[in-house]
């Protein structure tokens, strides 16, 4: 691994962001080969990684703790597996690809015909030249994941099978990191860090987190912002199982995955539907100019299944580009480092800084001259030879000063003009030092 | 008539309702030839025929009773009415087709010139082949309908004018039939049954509600199930004054007519608009996979105009396939024998129990492991190998435990989450046998 | 000026009133010479015409007079302005066209060469042969404003510039007139006349206001009218100011401008966006038969702004054909006698008529026999002869009984049931003659 931080650049170029994709996607590459994993030393490699970028807390939650309704599994690390043929020829190797072997295999070693290898052998007819990811973590089981073509052509043989692994007492690890801001509520930022080589679904969300970590521990934001690097499911269950108190600081939160491909933005909205971030994430994409996809939410996907749960119902969503299970590759070989791309990943980390800008600016302010309108020429704010349009700052002034009602956020003072919100951002700055506006302290 | 019931068959094949059609078609058959009224006996006959199939109680309120706003008018009954030209021939015969007299018209036996005649003959000039339906309840007059053609041909001469009715104090006839459940909580099912040879605008309703409590009084059912064969109007007037405080008792209600012609289901909705049976309908006929029309609640059509009276505001739609007045038989003697159809009958049968069922089944359920999703697998509930997509009972599973709050219906989870009720109410019983429910009593 | 007033024939034809556009159009093109500014000599003028029409009441508030966050300011006369070419020629002359000095201009009188005076030049490039329309209020300035073509094609040369004008302590004029209805409550109809030589947007709204004051002084309607005639923005600022306790009458309000040309007729609703003025032109131009387009209120426009600032927020929409900004004759010389017509400001009349007969209609009542329906046959109110489709009156008839639970207005029963407003109206007389409703005071 490098001894230079990935985020150094972007660390250095704060006032211009545009060259950030490079750097992410270089994190995503030295990630790549490593054989993640919901516990393990994959995981943890990953996280000493991710901790030159970021001053990453580390856990450890023993095998057996009750997180909820769920127990701790079984820590699993695996060395080599492989089968091989009567020559002696590894015709499926683990140490090509990690995929090729079910994630969590129980250990085995022995002999057997292809009759005997063939239940615990799968493949993706449609796509006959990938390797499916599969995972068998509650039940304890063995298998490999091979290209359909090489499957169909298996001969009858006596293969020898080896999975080098365990499945022992240990621990399940996460990172944690929180960059403190003015107040202690905070927006979460969750990624899952447990599939092995996969690009898109894990390692982009991954890297994009991280850099977004680095860049904001720069600034005094106004939020408080936790990142959460977990393996899915589990890795939620547990940190909010050992944090339940401090769920009621987390005002907003974004699960982000499957952000470094081509395809245009999808957003799923969390269970409240019409919460404050949802709201950000729709005006952000709304304003890009780029065609994109907002979806009700649905108890299926990724960790916002847990942080939406109705004893959380936190106002959590998730930003994807090709949303999950609906791109060919998704869970296969092909989520590899060529679906990704340093521009994708540079427009979804500008995306989620707009989302992030936009409730970082998200005020409510009330009008001190609410009967009829104060005179903004004589504060030098307006054009004062009449008869033409008035430019876009004026009318964003005048949409504030209307509807600044003490309750009415600029969000949806946005929502009602149609104006970009952070227009209206500047403007009740502008008349806040005139003045006319008092910020209201939510 | 038969001695046979026509429910036999349906009773005896509880569990294989396919072929509910011919029956329902046979008591239509059966009914049609008899001359029904808002009073009378061709009423009180048709209730008997009902009492074979269903064990009906008949109420008889005197001419004269005061009910509400409206006094229960004189008893109706006819023998026998003509014209007949001056060689002695009957031109126009009310045995041959008992829609060729006005409903209620009153005694006459006269010879009179054609212009004498004329103002009293009603028929359709659009439609020359058709007898016209016409009733005059409320004033005394008399009348005869005939095809428009044969009215164009009558040519002068000295006609002998017929007919042989009473109309005196008697009383008027409704038939009544509730089916216990397990709650006091009732739905209500309400047909009109005094159109006389009219087969889809009265007789598919009145077939299909005999023949539906024939097979519910065979279950034990969760509501309890008033079926009422009334008078249209002053029937459900007369039915609701009388049974003024018992009102509270009705959840949900359906008024059935006209379901037995070929067009696709219209549903009109409740005074209310989004009741629970108007959802329960909605959803049903979304999930049929056929075109359908639902329209909002308005004051004029059948008996739902007094239960959703503003000091009633029962929650009671309408469900019909072509609608009242808008296909051309409605209201002549096209509405015959051939116009309904048994396989028609047997779909609309099959989609009232489908609503039923959703309204026995809508219950409201606690998820009582609500932080975070309890783990479906280690009970059974949840495929063991990731990396695929849930099947639909696993979806099923999901939503509703993230939906389960106390007080979200299963039909909200559904119409939230886009399933089948029924695939979520089989979802909540398995959770509920796990423990991870409990159901609300509301 | 004549001596003759336009409302004479519009008073004497209050039962026809389909002739009103004559009169409407002469008084525009009475009005049409004269130089108005937001103060001064030119909108006395304007007002004491209109005092020919209506007994108006004519309020002086004096220079520096404070008026919330603004100041009454200086007031602006003019006598003569002028560009004279160096042979002595008025190549630009004030006489010709009050539009050719921009409004407010301050008193000039220096011989310049063209480079000095071409700053001070106005033209619109896009519409070579206009006199753009231009203003200067509250920044001292002068200037002038000529056809681009004639812009283009001025030599160097010696010019001689003269405006005469004065700006000055003084007065800001407006115009008032109240007609007394039955009630205190009020509807304010408000038109800025502080325009010079354009006819649609100012002198159409004045006409047109005018003569409907004229025409309801006639009347006693339930409603309270009160009419403003006053300077754009300082002047609804100056009244708001001078009546702030006097507001809590106004229950609904109309801008007019802009009613004059043939464009469809375009709603600007209030801040309020639901309100019952808001909802009474939606119902009378949904039923007019013509297109139409609504819009929501922003805060850019007419004097709406400021009666819907945050501090007032009353009811107060505006009613425009063509609107503001969005013609190309907009604020040009081209807004003049040949763009408004006699048909057009006809129709407008008749439709804020229309509109102010919703508000008046707009009654609440609650059903006396709200059990069932009740019998309308034997009070006459019914056609006698069942089996057809009831008539139009019978339906609003059935409506108004099954809506009128005390809460609901006529308006809302008219959105529900989709039938016009004034049909329901006199439903409601006659089942109120029926003994069946009771009015509700509101």
């Amino acid at each position: 691994m490098s001894d230079q931080t990935c985020c150094a650049p972007i660390l250095a170029s704060a006032a211009n962001l545009a060259d950030v994709g490079g750097p992410i996607y270089g994190l995503i590459r030295e990630l790549y080969p490593i054989c993640r994993s919901i516990t393990g030393n994959g995981f943890r490699r990953t996280l000493q990684r991710l901790s030159q970028e970021i001053p990453l807390q580390i856990h450890e939650v023993p095998t057996g703790a009750q997180v909820f309704d769920w127990t701790v599994p079984n820590e699993w690390n695996i060395r080599d597996a492989y089968v091989k043929n009567s020559q002696g020829e590894r015709i499926i190797d683990f140490c090509q690809h990690n995929l090729h072997v079910v994630n969590y295999s129980v250990p085995v070693r022995r002999q057997m015909s292809l009759a005997e290898l063939r239940p615990h052998l799968h493949s993706l007819p449609d796509r006959p030249e990938w390797i499916p990811y599969r995972t068998s973590y509650y039940k304890q089981t063995w298998g490999f994941c091979l290209p359909h073509r090489q499957l169909e052509q298996l001969p009858e043989d006596q293969y020898e099978v080896c999975i080098d692994s365990t499945l022992e007492e240990g621990s399940l690890t996460y990172g944690e990191y929180c960059v403190k801001g003015q107040s202690q509520d905070e927006i979460l930022i969750s990624v899952h860090a447990c599939h092995p080589s996969l690009c898109n679904d894990n390692l982009s969300g991954v890297s994009v987190a991280t850099c977004l970590a680095a860049h904001l521990s720069q600034l005094r934001p106004r939020y408080s912002y936790r990142f959460l690097f977990i393996p899915g499911t589990i890795g939620s269950i547990t940190w909010l199982s050992r944090n339940e108190e401090h769920v009621r600081l987390i005002k907003h939160g974004l699960v982000l995955t499957c952000i470094g491909d081509r395809g245009d933005f999808t957003y799923k909205k969390s269970r409240q539907g019409e919460a404050e971030v949802d709201r950000a994430v729709a005006h952000v994409l709304a304003h890009s100019g780029h065609p994109y996809k907002i979806g009700d939410f649905s108890p299926y996907g990724y960790d916002e299944r847990q942080y939406c749960s109705p004893g959380f119902n936190l106002a959590v969503g998730c930003l994807m580009r090709s949303p999950h299970g609906q791109f060919p590759e998704y869970h296969t070989s092909a989520d590899n480092l060529d679906f990704v791309n340093p521009d994708s990943l540079s427009e979804s980390f500008q995306t989620i800084l707009a989302i992030l800008e936009v409730l970082e600016t998200n005020r409510t302010y009330i009008n001190l001259s609410p009967k009829c309108e104060p005179q903004l020429g004589k504060r030098g704010l307006y054009g004062s030879v009449g008869g033409a349009s008035p430019r876009e700052f004026e009318m964003a002034m005048l949409w504030v000063l209307n509807l600044s009602d003490g309750e009415t956020t600029l969000l949806g003072i946005a929502e009602r003009s149609k104006m970009d919100v952070r227009v209206l951002a500047r403007a009740a700055t502008a008349l806040d030092q005139a003045g006319l506006l008092r910020e209201m302290v939510r």
